[in-house]
């Protein structure tokens, strides 16, 4: 059942036609580039420059937005802030659905004069029922739909993340370290000042969409405190949402006043709040993308009980009291896991307890389809994690790209035969560049990767707390 | 002031040639890769395949230590468990200075016989005056003396940390994981059971050993609990010594009986002899590795003020509040260090408090020569955190390697101006291979880098442990 509100932001995120006011040549220009974002992005509409007195080579120019002929829907705002009320006010003439201005000196520059600026274009934009993200941000990124920050923005097929962020430069950032991974966003929102359009109107369109199967939500402070929390709620028991609080500490929150001088709140009811919904926060970026990659690639563990599979004894052993003190159980396997093992896993270094440790025989994959079965039936285990490295998957460096190559699909192979959820440990030590290319196969297969133990628990243990929520809910 | 045991491990960790008993013609064959890993280093002495009927190509072969014309100072042991007491009796009579037993089927199997036969060989080795390192371990990796472990031991010249490992696997990991940030150990052993050498002998050479700056210790057990301990108070006096104990949980001492089989000792006492001795302590490979190469490459922070260094708001933001949850303070800086600053950091959108944001004023390296001398003058500051990312040394992806290249060095040498501190935490966000040629950069001019907030705060904050001990010594 779709809200009318959702219909609203689906048609924002969904434009006929595009353009940017504020265009110069230079590719480092805010708005060619963002016009180049969405060539490149493959943008299906016509794509228009606005220039007053200038052709712009590449893209069809007109000296205001009033002057393009057919409809323009969604327009960045790249003009300097004391220009920006005009140009809003001919987007409302020209039926504009949807405006970004990207523009800063407004309410965040701690100004009367900004403080006015910011109010006399929401008013404009009000009554000229166009929708206004920012100003101060970068606005929409939609890789299906082709809308595009920059030029530089990826396009990944199929991305199930959504990310709603008040930074600029944490939607970029985050946008690409995933890319990195071959994992792609399904929408992306960076929205600033929130003088109109904001975390309520987003949560509430992508805990709808279908698109999206995981929120991020990096915020600083809001404006709407009752509408926040009640978007919040909703989108959370619909899908995961994970939270970053930029401005947790008092520092934290002098580092925000002179970054988008948004309103931050007492912390404790920031993490009040994200418990009430079940919404793991996080602290950091990476932790974030960790727990959006876990919920979007595979699920966290329904139980405490892990079964941890290694190669080397030293990293066994200490990664067990790692899980242990993470709050996990590691319980024996269970005897009939034993006997179903033991037939593949029994020479001198080996372990079928838990850790269950293969030693040298983790180099017979002729084996693993006998292995990975039995330990997936084990009744006391809910998840399972792997430690890798890529000297366990090229013995002694011999033919290093073939061979671990062969060794990591054949270990994905048995590990797709598993049911229960599987987390892999794949710690960055030889050949960063091969390494690099299995993870990506690693998780276009499924499998959540995490460069050492400390992260991988970090996200089960915050990931669990949803579980645990909604267990309750 | 050289102790006697100090010269023995000396001569120990520089013999005059190395025998390996146990060899066939396969690389994979342990005896077989041992040597080659000699050859591989530059081993300058004759290196000895001990083969009792068959000739061994590629090195020369003698059926039994005893036929060996010249003098062999170093054994590696590679036979099966019940063979080594006549090995070890050959090299006592041959006049062997010390023997690596790889082999393992001795005490940590748990069995009586196994038991038996180490005493066997202990007995028999103390008697011929020879020192035994393990069974069940790896033995030496010593670069510039051309001591291997393996054949894809890596040679990375002018190594400066030391690494005394219960575990093999851990040892070659750890090695690796240094060798691909192009960061080189000066010695290592792997030393299994302790049966005779162990971390007393190695922390009381090492912690006078002029090529090495700070040891890694990782430990599942010891019998020998008093002089352990005497060993580490005295070693972590001269050094830092980072100690990563397997086992301080009771899944974990179950891991480690089937891994070691040492006697692991109550986690509360370990943690309690680290606190006395000042010795940070780690809980994984990584943690432990991130200190060495702190402590190795520059120094913790002599007190709690952090000035941080961003580039995106959002990240100066939430790093923040990281920095003050770990502890430390992030002071407003100087009004002399501000009154410095402004003429080149001034545009919309940055920051001279603390964090310091740069923003677009970034790309602007030709006023590094004024902005870092400044910051470094800051009398308010004890370390500067810089968070990077590959899109913000290369923006918008135009000419990116290049382009990364001139901006990451601009800012080596911007920061080499300054004589605090300086740790980078750098993100992988982009362009992976080239990060990570980059990253080898930073460490080569003396900078630590961290791959997230969280792993430099942590090693920052574990490593101040020592400070903070030495200063009360």
């Amino acid at each position: 059942m779709e809200s009318s509100l959702y219909e609203e932001m689906d048609r924002i995120f969904h434009p006929r036609s595009v353009a940017a006011v504020g265009v110069s040549e230079k590719v480092t220009n805010q708005g060619m580039s963002f016009l180049l974002g969405h060539e490149k992005l493959g943008f299906k509409g016509p794509l228009y420059a606005i220039h007053p007195a200038k052709k712009i080579e590449r893209f069809e120019t007109f000296p205001s937005i009033k002057d393009v002929p057919g409809p323009v829907d969604y327009v960045k705002i790249c003009v300097p802030a004391k220009s920006v009320p005009s140009v809003v006010s001919d987007c409302a003439e020209k039926g504009v659905r949807c405006v970004t201005v990207f523009s800063s000196g407004f309410r965040e520059s701690g100004t009367e004069e900004g403080r006015k600026l910011e109010k006399e274009v929401v008013s404009i934009a009000r009554e000229g029922n166009v929708r206004v993200i920012g100003p101060n941000c970068m606005g929409l990124y939609a890789p299906e739909s082709g809308l595009s920050i920059r030029v530089d923005m990826p396009y990944i097929p199929r991305g199930r993340i959504a990310m709603v962020s008040q930074s600029g430069g944490v939607a970029i950032s985050a946008s690409l370290m995933a890319s990195e991974k071959n994992v792609g966003f399904s929408k992306v929102v960076s929205y600033g000042n929130e003088s109109d359009l904001g975390p309520p109107e987003f949560l509430h369109y992508l805990s709808r969409d279908e698109q999206t199967d995981v929120i991020c939500l990096y915020i600083e402070g809001t404006r709407r405190p009752d509408d926040l929390k009640a978007a919040l709620r909703d989108a959370a028991a619909r899908k995961p949402v994970i939270v970053l609080k930029g401005g947790t500490t008092s520092t934290g929150n002098r580092a925000v006043a002179s970054h988008t001088g948004a309103m931050t709140g007492a912390s404790q009811v920031w993490k009040a709040l994200a418990a009430q919904c079940g919404s793991p926060m996080a602290q950091d970026l990476d932790e974030m993308l960790d727990m959006a990659y876990l919920f979007s690639l595979s699920r966290p563990p329904k139980g405490n009980n892990i079964c941890l599979f290694s190669v080397s004894g030293g990293f066994g052993v200490f990664a067990t009291d790692q899980i242990i003190s993470a709050g996990f159980n590691m319980p024996e396997l269970d005897v009939s896991t034993q006997d179903a093992l033991r037939p593949y896993v029994d020479a001198p270094g080996t372990s079928i307890k838990n850790p269950l440790d293969l030693a040298a025989q983790f180099f017979q994959p002729q084996n693993y389809p006998y292995i990975f079965p039995a330990l997936d039936a084990d009744p006391g285990v809910d998840a399972y994690i792997i430690i890798c490295a890529m000297e366990y998957l090229t013995y002694l460096n011999e033919k290093a790209a073939e061979w671990s190559g062969f060794m990591a699909r054949s270990l994905m192979d048995g590990l797709s035969a598993m049911k229960k959820p599987v987390y892999v440990v794949f710690y960055n030590t030889v050949l960063t560049n091969v390494k690099h290319e299995l993870e990506k196969e690693f998780i276009a297969r499924g499998f959540p990767v995490f460069p050492d133990m400390g992260r991988c628990l970090k996200a089960l243990v915050r990931s669990r707390t949803r579980e645990k929520k909604r267990s309750c809910l």
